[in-house]
């Protein structure tokens, strides 16, 4: 375990280029948070399968490894450029930023010579790392924004020494995206700041990513944090323990729904039979304008049962490895993602500002976008 | 693994009164669904340890558990009554059963005569077993109605092709009961019946009871059934995936709220949000008529976080173990129940029938009972 070599939270990446040696390293998601393990991206065959097999997660990382796949592709073959950006598109279905960012690199190469593909690829690559990295700090900004008003609204009511309790669902940190991550940016800027933050970590099953990401990256910034099961956030809702919902969006659609790690809608129902403000953090790299009914229109991701069946990690010597919870002969049913409606939505925390999670408040964002 | 050898469900018991040898036996449900292991209850503290531990669980059960812990108390010191009826009783603070069967026991023993106790301590803990059974099958004939309904009505609607889709949370079937269960009885009937019945099961973290009992229960007697995680039940709901929502009561009160395992509010929620009927099942024995608001009057257990941060499955040569999911410095909160309130209760399925969930339900159940 070589974490505690590792920079503290607003300087961290999971996935940077190498300029002394050319390449691109990431860490490998899945071996977290039980060993930490750098790898180089070798070709885009070796992009596809990191985000096939989520060593590299989260919709603004699946999107910044897709496109230094592309560059390695034009290392190689730089007249593949089409097959490659379509390869890419099929490894994960559900978050908007692959498409985006594929197409964004595809858009910049196809009329360019083929001995200039190279270079250009990998000079939009770092730029799409660095553009995300970028958002994702302005989220952060805008978000520590509605974590000081709802502290002040608390302190008011009930004195100066309170906390401030966050829940969030799955990782939306630095690990998931260009840098400081979504949902988890803000809980980073008002930690750094001395505010008084607490953090419910959902430990997301099946996958974990709660427990196993979430709580190792909030556990290295000295952020307090307290892992629950996924099924606990509705009790401590009830009971007034949570202060605000903070989740992460791999695909927002243009009247503010929003689909992102399945159990979403149910913390979102929750918080909204109790009053809990619930925010989606998200660059606007990963809104969809051209679907606008969430639940009908985005295609949702069906992983493999043993994902369920069976539990990664750590035995008591120390080594990973994996137990079965469940009969073998049991079937599995396995979505990757759920929907929650707009109405649900209180707001959407992006590098422009929060915005309504309605089609006026899309309306403005992709107006904003454009100007 | 002799799982082979057990009669099917109908005949099912997880703990009996053996004749030929006059003792208790139980399945240890820590093992399941990788080993079966039948233990014999010793003493009463070895009673509590069973309920403590979890080897029984289920609120009807753990009532009968505690009957014969009073039972073996009285073999070794009959002057012990009300000492170990105050000790059993602080075993698990949730359930309402544990009370009201220690309370049958110490009410019906204390005024007899010291040498009497023992055989009618056994008298009465066998009749609260089979008093739980014949409820727990009174409720299937009453879930049933529910079931046959909702069929004939999809039926209507979709062709006489349809199967109905039925989500359970935790384990309420014939494992947490004297026999049937209570969420589960309805689906075994119904199945019993030929009816096409198809069962998704949530996996219920942190102790996994879906994963490790419910499939388990399921795939013994044939019943057709998906394991799910507990993020998944609400996208399902969005999806028209389920018909019905059933699920079993730890404690339910004199409004209609509804203690049961923690998550179970989330779901009804979702049920809600989406119009599928929503109900829980439980014999009279887990209705608490001196609480009224189950969000402020239930204590809610919190039990020891390893059972979060420690997953317990078969490891791949098949020996039980456990691995850790997350840092093992990060704190774990681990609640063991929700209360869902009433208003997103479709109705009780109780031994006398199904009511309202609401003070008129259950004055309903309070004068039957009298009666």
């Amino acid at each position: 375990m070589i974490a505690n070599q590792l920079p503290a939270a607003e300087q961290m990446k999971t996935l940077w280029f190498d300029t002394a040696e050319g390449c691109v390293r990431y860490i490998d998601q899945t071996l977290l948070p039980h060993t930490l393990s750098i790898l180089t991206l070798q070709s885009a065959d070796d992009a596809a399968n990191a985000i096939v097999h989520m060593k590299v997660r989260g919709a603004p990382l699946i999107g910044i490894t897709a496109a230094y796949g592309v560059w390695l592709a034009m290392q190689q073959q730089p007249d593949s450029l089409a097959q490659v950006c379509h390869s890419l598109l099929q490894t994960r279905p559900t978050a908007v930023n692959l498409r985006w960012a594929l197409t964004r690199m595809e858009q910049a190469l196809q009329d360019l010579p083929l001995n200039q593909r190279e270079a250009a690829a990998l000079q939009l690559a770092n730029h799409l790392l660095a553009e995300d990295a970028a958002a994702c700090s302005a989220i952060g900004d805008h978000g520590l924004a509605i974590i000081k008003d709802l502290l002040a609204a608390k302190q008011k009511d009930h004195g100066p020494d309170v906390i401030l309790n966050i829940l969030t669902h799955c990782n939306a940190g630095w690990l998931a995206t260009g840098a400081w991550g979504t949902a988890l940016a803000p809980v980073y800027k008002a930690h750094l700041a001395g505010l008084p933050v607490h953090v419910w970590v959902d430990e997301t099953r099946p996958r974990n990513q709660g427990a196993s990401l979430t709580a190792w990256e909030l556990g290295r910034s000295g952020v307090p944090h307290t892992l629950i099961v996924d099924n606990a956030g509705g009790h401590l809702m009830q009971h007034g323990m949570v202060d605000l919902c903070l989740v992460g969006s791999d695909r927002t659609t243009a009247q503010g729904d929003v689909c992102n790690k399945i159990g979403t809608y149910l913390k979102a129902l929750a918080a909204f039979d109790n009053r809990v403000p619930f925010y989606a953090a998200l660059p606007c790299s990963t809104i969809d304008f051209n679907s606008m009914d969430g639940l009908t229109e985005i295609p949702i991701e069906e992983r493999d049962g043993d994902e369920v069946r069976l539990v990664q990690g750590a035995a008591e010597g120390g080594d990973i490895s994996r137990v079965a919870v469940t009969p073998s002969a049991t079937r599995v049913s396995n979505f990757g993602f759920d929907v929650t409606p707009a109405r649900l939505v209180t707001g959407l925390i992006t590098e422009l500002g929060t915005f309504d999670a309605s089609r006026e408040g899309l309306g403005r964002i992709e107006k904003a976008l454009r100007s």
